[in-house]
């Protein structure tokens, strides 16, 4: 599937913030536009108080890359635009010169379903400072959405403890793609599948759905409501069971459910998504064996997140599959990852690279310099540190990494030991794409195999373990300088 | 401009959860698609403990309708679902079905920009129940999402006390069209403009945007960034001060202002983005004030909500233009609203209605039944009550509403002095659109107009008053004798 042909129009190359524009035409009017610089797009906490993110959207990205240039429309637009004087804000040569635009950067980035933490670069763009500058509003929009959607379902998913996770937040989701991404990355992130059809197309995600409460009120009476949706669709078969009071549907569905097995079919659940899920579900479980159909599975739903779900399985309910929605599609405790991207080298044709910081009051918001890669250390199969380091260096043989938010905090890695491998991989090179696109179900595999890779310790929901990753000793070195520089000058 | 053609290739008809199919295919099957339903759209409480709600999003449902049908590859992929029993969830004969739908429904809507409260139908479908059924999920979607934007933006753009308030959430948003769909509620719900191009582009909205600390850490220093950024755009010229250190920023900002002044150009404004924003604007307008610069405004941004402006105004910031972000398009305080699509009536051909209703363990979950529609009543202009009647019936004598939720809450409105107009306007008749599509300044026009009319009291951001909405009573007769039947039919 192909979301900028399938689902949209063609380029997106107008989803961007209107300063990327007018950056670039400042760029390309002042001749600094084939300047050569990095960005990296990173986020500085992980979402939800958790102790790791899900990386996620990358497919999203390579899509709208691929597809990116100026239409016709794109341009005769941008020429109406006005500045404050009432003349045009861009030369018509500028828009000429976008309507040629040939990408020539190379994008390297963190796999999707790969777990990652802070500070750590998700995506590097090198290139054209003008062409580096143009992607980095959708790069944020589709990374930040889809890797918090795909962390939020991964915590459900542990809260459920291996039980099947049907998302279906389509009706409460922020807007189409607020609905669509977010089926994407909840089953990247540990959901067996989503309500929404046409995410099913265009993902192919499994797709489940039954019937709602307006089934059993359009008829005169539940029972006949529960009979004819038996009889019409005996292979897909959960019945709702708390229109009107949830003993008597219970009662309703357990009649039907005996009909069917005396024909040779299986009621495949009852749903029950209202009132108290830890009382109604142990009726449901006990009415339900006493009737010798113990399996017939209970679906549980109704505003759940991760903590109703621990706090339902704490209390002993009878839930065998749990159905989530608003909390989950619209990260409802925290709907937005901070995720920022931030020059951290420029260098004119045939230069060195000089390192960028931007300068804050806070340690941990100055940004890392350089041209950064990721290196993960293992220890038997098992993920123990991260070091970021200056690609052009390598890791150095000192292997102490240094936290940046707290240079306190360090530590020596036990080189002998370890293993390691750099996360960030070629993705576009010269403007071209030099990463084959990955399925679905490899993106999920991946997550899987990551989940089975790092400590039980940072996967607790509340209060986890604190990962270490750090930066290479002479990166940490080489920061500290520019801040002392960058200082001085002021003071100077 | 035309979402579905213009954004989204085609039909969305998959874009729906797969319960509508597979009840639509149990209608079908048991020869009951025909039957005649009505549905209401409606929400039980004004989002962010508000006391009114703006309601947005109807042109998007619009435009899905118009060009709803199931394409041959929806088609195939419908074929392709399979059952437990891994036979075809669908019939091939109800996938030809699906082919040829002509719809024939007919829908009423409160028009994009009016103020609505809790219970009152914001949309009513009423037709065969399959086609009502099929659409529930989008409408959700789109009326959930873009009514809680508006509102939000609405208590923002108040609590900004008609300063301009520029939206620039693209970075955050949650997906593509989280992003576009907001830039156009938040345009409706007060703001002056977006970042997103895109949403320039596609719903005529003024775009705005300058530079980025990008822009000045490409330099190697900062007066040299400003120096060419209001050498190249002059007549769009907001310089950010905080990249390295916002009083220098400020020195340099005022510096190339100055000069900017003594060419006859005009620096348009300072934008701070980090720190104590209370603080760095006293000193902005300070200096700008001490260097002649008067008319140079002062823009602020850095993870604002109506309660950080309303903070800042408090202590004295000297902030004339507000950037708003993340917490405005993720409406980050509550990110859904939980409107709902309920049955409310049900008829085979040519028989009477019977009303419909769910039961509930709480008085105000359970729905108002009946064919509804909305009175409006004003005093000298001022909105005073909305009354939900039968629409058969008409507004009964009475003149009395009862609060759905504590039938002790009732208000005789006093007839001789008000005027009364109906909210649900005729949108579709017969499955074809009879409303004319209204452009975004008529709707933001409605907005503006409807604030002038609602008591300040309800405007308030926290605690506000509760506006009287209440049904006829006779329609709250009809409703409690319905319960009552459900009750005793439990109990039989």
């Amino acid at each position: 599937m192909n979301i900028t042909k399938d689902l949209y129009n063609g380029s997106m190359a107008l989803l961007t913030d209107l300063y990327q524009l007018t950056m670039a035409y400042g760029y390309w009017k002042s001749e600094r536009h084939e300047q050569e610089a990095v960005f990296n797009l990173f986020f500085r906490d992980n979402p939800f108080k958790g102790g790791y993110t899900v990386t996620c959207g990358l497919d999203y990205v390579i899509d709208y890359i691929e597809n990116l240039h100026f239409s016709e429309a794109d341009l005769s637009y941008l020429a109406t635009l006005k500045g404050n004087d009432g003349k045009s804000l861009f030369d018509q040569a500028f828009l000429d010169y976008l309507s040629e635009l040939e990408l020539s950067f190379d994008i390297d980035a963190i796999l999707e379903g790969t777990i990652v933490f802070p500070n750590e670069p998700l995506i590097r763009v090198k290139g054209p400072i003008l062409q580096c500058q143009l992607i980095e509003t959708p790069l944020l929009n589709m990374i930040n959405f889809q890797s918090l959607i795909a962390t939020k379902a991964s915590r459900i998913s542990i809260a459920a403890k291996r039980e099947p996770v049907l998302e279906f937040g389509l009706r409460r989701a922020q807007g189409i793609d607020g609905a669509l991404a977010a089926s994407r990355a909840a089953y990247i992130g540990g959901c067996s599948s989503t309500s929404n059809v046409m995410a099913g197309k265009l993902f192919g995600i499994p797709v489940s759905g039954t019937h709602a409460h307006s089934w059993v009120m359009s008829f005169d009476d539940e029972i006949s409501a529960f009979k004819t949706y038996a009889k019409v669709m005996p292979n897909n078969c959960v019945l709702l069971v708390d229109t009107y009071d949830t003993e008597t549907g219970l009662d309703n569905a357990i009649a039907v459910a005996q009909a069917m097995k005396n024909n040779g079919k299986q009621l495949a659940a009852i749903r029950i998504d209202s009132g108290d899920l830890a009382f109604y579900s142990n009726m449901a479980r006990t009415k339900l064996d006493h009737a010798g159909l113990e399996d017939v599975k209970v679906v549980a739903s109704n505003d759940l997140d991760e903590y109703l779900i621990g706090s339902l399985k704490e209390q002993g309910a009878k839930i065998n599959v749990w159905g989530i929605g608003t909390k989950l599609v619209t990260a409802y405790d925290q709907p937005a990852l901070g995720a920022v991207y931030k020059l951290s080298a420029i260098r004119r044709k045939d230069q060195a690279w000089r390192h960028k910081i931007k300068l804050s009051e806070q340690s941990i918001k100055i940004n890392v310099p350089g041209v950064q890669q990721v290196r993960r250390y293992y220890d038997a199969g098992k993920m123990v540190a991260d070091m970021i380091y200056q690609e052009d260096d390598g890791p150095q043989s000192s292997y102490t990494i240094i936290d940046p938010g707290d240079s306190i905090r360090r530590r020596k890695l036990n080189a002998n030991k370890l293993t390691g491998k750099d996360l960030l991989k070629p993705v576009f090179r010269n403007g071209r794409r030099v990463l084959e696109r990955e399925s679905i179900m490899k993106i999920k595999e991946r997550y899987q195999q990551e989940m089975g890779s790092i400590d039980k310790s940072l996967t607790r929901l509340v209060n986890p373990h604190i990962y270490p990753v750090g930066l290479e000793k002479s990166l940490h070195e080489l920061r500290n300088q520019l801040i002392v520089d960058l200082k001085n000058a002021k003071e100077e």
